[in-house]
């Protein structure tokens, strides 16, 4: 990358040893190749461990590097664009919709969700589990929260406890349970989406879906459906980082890939 | 954040100690607070200063706490929205940009970035340097390169260097000289706009910018602006990720800020 007056910048050790290994990736390795131990590393560019881990680390968050579970550290392909803020503005599980349901989860509504969907008091909320995957690889996964006023044909169940905040979680279900919330929600005239993108850390279940540690730094898409004025789904779905350049836009997404 | 079947998750110690922190965050600790030290901490919780250490990068990822350089480690406010995919679809330095323009920079045009634009060979390429403040806070750095050719009313430099790829980066000049080149852009009727949003680690440069220590995680948004079927610039913006959530969409920014 192109910088500027880069002379007048103390650079740490660590920021000029990244950029050492960075020639020595495009020089030296293939993508998907397993670098060498840290020691080993350590020992040839004549550094500590401490910093070595610093530069690793950067490449990593920059998507040059993949630290696989039970594999090591590999020389990342390029990261794939995963198309986010579609022009077709439709439901999920619209038709063509990549996501795939898995099922409905009876875990708690997260209090960011609830003040978005802000549903009556003791309002069910269903809550669809969603993954998406390319060429095999979990690049995300979804929770998606309907609450029950935006699905009234669906009954709810008399097990369902009340979440914090006046929601009311449901069970779980399976895919035929989600796919009829998904279903319903079809009936609703879709006004518009919003979205958030921020940084994240994956949690533990989520970490499991993607193939990644437990805190592996996610992109966390938050998406609200508006319908007749009111937020009738939310959306928050968890994207790998290492791998994903999330693209919005009319193009083809392989059209902004590096 | 709500979870399903975490009794089945192994958890790291990290994690666990995570939660807790997470906890006496919201019960002990305003927004702005400087936290104890590493060592009072990890004595407090009875872990290890890896594990705390660990614990607080998740943290600090997650946007619960904030390193600053001189300071310590303190806890954050909520992130704030910041509008990106904007649905006034208009050139950059357009009125109601909140951009600051403030010079033209000489460095050396990035590889990804000659992709997008695919200069004619030896084609100027400008590289204009903006910022983004909100609240007097730095959010964002951006450069924004323009080819010669989509602002054919300025002429180039003859100290102008061939930069890597067959774009030529032309050497630095003031705010006036960047905003004469965003006017001339103005000229040109813009068809779209795409992005790309994916993590990084801050350059030394926007690190500076961003008051952030180099390879701090930040939110790289790559905008590529479209007239008459080609590229007329390309807009890669570095948006600091412990303090930003990007908003898309029609809305607000803030109905969906936290």
């Amino acid at each position: 990358m192109g910088t500027t007056q880069l002379e007048t910048v103390p650079e740490p050790k660590y920021w000029h040893l990244k950029t050492v290994l960075s020639n020595a990736l495009d020089s030296e390795f293939a993508v998907g190749e397993i670098l060498p131990n840290e020691r080993d590393l350590a020992a040839r560019f004549g550094v500590a461990r401490a910093t070595l881990r610093q530069a690793l680390e950067q490449l990593e968050l920059e998507g040059r590097l993949q630290r696989r579970r039970g594999v090591g550290t590999t020389v990342a392909p390029p990261r794939m664009g995963v198309a986010v803020g579609d022009s077709r503005q439709a439901w999920p599980g619209a038709v063509a919709d990549p996501w795939q349901t898995l099922g409905s989860t009876s875990g708690d509504v997260p209090a960011a969700v609830v003040r978005l969907l802000a549903p009556a008091t003791g309002e069910a909320v269903y809550t669809v589990r969603r993954a998406l995957t390319t060429d095999g690889q979990p690049v995300a996964a979804e929770l998606l929260y309907v609450p029950a006023g935006s699905v009234p044909e669906l009954t709810g169940d008399e097990n369902a406890a009340t979440a914090p905040g006046g929601a009311t979680a449901l069970p779980a279900g399976g895919a035929a349970r989600a796919r009829s919330v998904l279903r319903e929600l079809h009936r609703l005239e879709l006004d518009g989406q919003e979205r958030t993108v921020e940084l994240g850390s994956a949690r533990a279940d989520d970490a499991r879906a993607l193939d990644r540690l437990p805190g592996a730094p996610v992109l966390v898409v938050t998406t609200r459906y508006l319908s007749a004025g009111r937020t009738a789904a939310v959306s928050v779905a968890t994207y790998r980082a290492d791998t994903c350049r999330l693209t919005f836009g009319d193009a083809a997404p392989d059209l902004l890939a590096s």
